[in-house]
């Protein structure tokens, strides 16, 4: 590779905003991902190294911008009966991937050919 | 507007790589066109409340991660001697607009239809 000619790649992210402000991003996926994994918000949270409110507030965010809630809580107090996704949650994780899959394609598209 | 039915948008950034790291993305590029404008990389730097030194670290980066500098400074020692774009600087700058056309329309089209 000649190294006067250095490679360039366009790289980004994106998030999903609904009009009161972020609907779902990478974290708010993973964190999706996390509560289907262990069965309740706490453990969820403590797996990320994130607080129980901080992982509180993003599902509080997430279900207050969907027509559905993407998570349901079991009775039982704070962090103590249990947490699943809905079938909205669910939908919301696989849309998330799918744009990612289309917004990856793009990025590697408009790479090709990138130089000064 | 039914107010259970909430309108998603997709929202992202990007920035172009080299395989040293971030060539150029928004923050730069303005930071070149206020160059382009004031002649000078402190002035540019103070009309975007920058330290000088982080400014000078930023075209230092840019210069390094291209084939050709993007910004070329006359003598005179540190912020004394005037600063103006490279033809590579222009093009730099046209390149980034040209893909945030792209972007921002990939964006628009993906945000069709986006509902859960």
């Amino acid at each position: 590779m000649d190294s006067s000619i250095p490679t360039y790649h366009l790289k980004g992210r994106f998030w999903i905003e609904s009009p009161q402000g972020t609907f779902l991003g990478i974290g708010r996926v993973l964190l999706l991902e996390r509560i289907r994994e262990y069965g309740s918000i706490s453990a969820a949270a403590r797996s990320m190294q994130m607080s129980y409110r901080q992982a509180w507030e993003l599902v509080n965010s997430m279900n207050q911008h969907s027509p559905q809630p993407l998570v349901q809580s079991a009775t039982g107090g704070k962090g103590g009966g249990g947490a699943s996704l809905t079938t909205t949650g669910e939908k919301a994780i696989e849309l998330f991937w799918a744009i990612k899959q289309d917004f990856d394609l793009f990025l590697a598209q408009r790479s090709e050919h990138l130089q000064l």
